[in-house]
């Protein structure tokens, strides 16, 4: 098996693009990680998106965006995991480089979704649930989230407000990023003050839909030349991917996710490191519950002692382990298939030390989670430079 | 790069399935291929389908099916590239397995499509189409594929019962198929007369949509064990994809299958095998004039002489190359996300000895090849037994 190096990115501002259509946004992510990997064409292209069916009445973009982008003929899918699909669409770039089948591939992330009214947006998101026995009863996918949270207050002992930190982190780093569509930060009195969506969630422990598309070029690490660029060489240290029961009403403990657990810990096997040795991790942010679980399930905090780390500041860009360094789901957006796409974008963008304002100093391991369903499908991949 | 070979395989009758769910179906498939390789787990799942976001409202296949059946915590997502699903499954779990990624994965095609309105099906096939360029312009899926029916006899001069023989000899062998949708053979009188859809297409040219699953197991060809059923070892030797423009307007030619020609040449290679060695084909006859294009682009007849061979009985089970051995698309039925896995399974049949009333003497070398869109993605797969 060949160990795969990323050597592009690209990614377009997640926000509602009035004036591009979903291959307008995907070739803008797809060129430019052909450019910034100064390279003409790919052999593969695998397609991270969950919605396109239903939203924009349109499958097969595979050749859609092949087509459109000139890569006449390259063989090209597209993968869906729901939120997860993303980083999904790189597993498969990534087997697709390691066996040998291809030299070379851009695992693209793409969503437009802002083209519906919202009710629609929120009955297409609740795809990504059990359609018989979740969404069926009225489930909404924030409802969903918010069982779980109301859940995890009462057993836990936590306060609603002890999750403030991860939005207002969040929030304060997407101030320096370009890309993100909310641009702002936010205070403690703003977050307390926020319009209810579900009890207890509310607007600011949600994180924002919109458009956006980001790209990652792969190739085997074997055929790496010096880029002249002085960058570091990124590799794909770890990688893997693993599924829990779609309802959550179905698993044992429903505050645990058991799918983050094993897919994590086989990437630190793969990789040969732990959680100590992580120098930022971009979570699945998707709801502030979400940060609090994952930290858990990755091996930063104990079972219920999520929001401790947001407490103590643990999650800052100078703590034990940054998080959402580039403003994450909340603030950076969750353009929804392409949101595993843009987190490993953001973890090369630190460990080439090119996240400006957001620096973490001196990275050099990175993790991105990414997950599809509350918690039914999880990927999460460990890059390191050199 | 790993060998791979097939040691499973498991299919649902396709039909009008009114008491079963996606989940049900799928489920049956899965475990049939567990039960015919003799195994009770696998380490990776690979869904090929199309539609259920616009008809079941169900996204996160990966989980749910992995989920239903017992499978818990394996590596599941959906692939999707139109009507070209199945085997784009098929390719990225040949690719799991040849990468070292893991050991075992099944590529399942499920398609669960009756339980909605006509209208809203043909609605939601014409997602495999140009959304902006086709689709908005109200052509349907049949309505491009009789635009280029009534190019091909114009062109090459031939008349409209000229392809009578493809649908004959699908009905024909899909009276010997017990999961085939319609078991019944049919005259050529009933096809001059069958009702129009789309001139020239008429509903005996047309394949009909059903609801099924299909599933085939795959590991690395070094693992494998004697199976003690006297079985022969059925490996891939050729896994080949392309794409070509999506829209048919923007190829030079819209009668001829680039995309097709690019795999099936590269499958060819990888298999050290030409159309002369191939002992039968399943070919992707979503409609009559679709079995004419792929035969040309795949070596079997001169540009314009698709016809001849069904003319001259050579299409038959004895002929030069036996096609829709088990009933093809148009008999065996079309669940479009399916498809590209029950070709897989009929071609294992075959090389199996398996294949009952339909049996190919000596079917040694099998090929298969399954379309998303009018030719846009074209995945080819070539199997030997040995």
């Amino acid at each position: 098996m060949r160990k795969v190096a990323i050597i592009g990115i690209g990614q377009t501002p997640v926000d509602e693009h009035w004036d591009k259509s979903l291959r307008d946004l995907a070739g803008e992510a797809l060129i430019a990680a052909l450019q910034d990997a100064n390279r003409e064409t790919i052999d593969g292209l695998f397609i991270g998106n969950m919605l396109s069916g239903i939203v924009n009445r349109q499958e097969n973009l595979g050749s859609l965006i092949a087509d459109w982008v000139g890569l006449h003929g390259v063989e090209a899918f597209k993968v869906e995991a729901a939120c997860g699909s993303g980083a999904a669409a790189l597993r498969v770039a990534l087997m697709a480089v390691s066996s040998g089948e291809m030299d070379s591939a851009i695992a693209l992330g793409v969503e437009k979704m802002t083209d519906t009214k919202g009710a629609d947006t929120t009955a297409a998101l609740a795809t990504a649930a059990d359609a018989d026995y979740e969404a069926a009863m009225g489930l909404s996918f924030v409802a969903i989230n918010a069982l779980v949270m109301q859940r995890y207050l009462y057993e836990y002992g936590w306060k609603h407000t002890d999750f403030a930190q991860f939005s207002i982190n969040a929030h304060a780093n997407a101030v320096h990023n370009p890309c993100a569509r909310l641009q702002e930060a936010i205070t403690e009195k703003e977050y307390r003050k926020a319009r209810m969506v579900a009890e207890p969630i509310n607007l600011l422990d949600a994180s924002p839909i919109g458009d956006g598309a980001a790209a990652v070029l792969v190739i085997p690490a074997e055929h790496l030349r010096p880029n002249g660029r002085g960058r570091p060489v990124i590799t794909i240290a770890g990688s893997a991917s693993a599924t829990d029961t779609l309802a959550v009403h179905d698993r044992p403990d429903p505050l645990w996710l058991a799918a983050a657990e094993r897919s994590v810990q086989r990437a630190y096997a793969q990789a040969g490191l732990g959680p100590g040795e992580i120098d930022l991790f971009e979570l699945h942010d998707a709801f502030s519950i979400m940060s609090a679980l994952s930290l858990e399930a990755c091996g930063f905090a104990e079972r219920g002692q999520g929001p401790r780390l947001a407490l103590d500041g643990e999650i800052a860009l100078n703590g034990r382990i940054p998080i959402t360094t580039r403003g994450g789901l909340k603030a950076r957006g969750h353009p929804v298939g392409a949101t595993g796409i843009y987190q490993i974008v953001e973890v090369v963008q630190q460990l080439r030390g090119e996240a400006g304002g957001t620096q973490v100093d001196g990275a050099r391991i990175g993790m991105a989670q990414n997950i599809g369903g509350s918690g039914a499908t999880i990927v999460t991949h460990i890059l390191t430079a050199t």
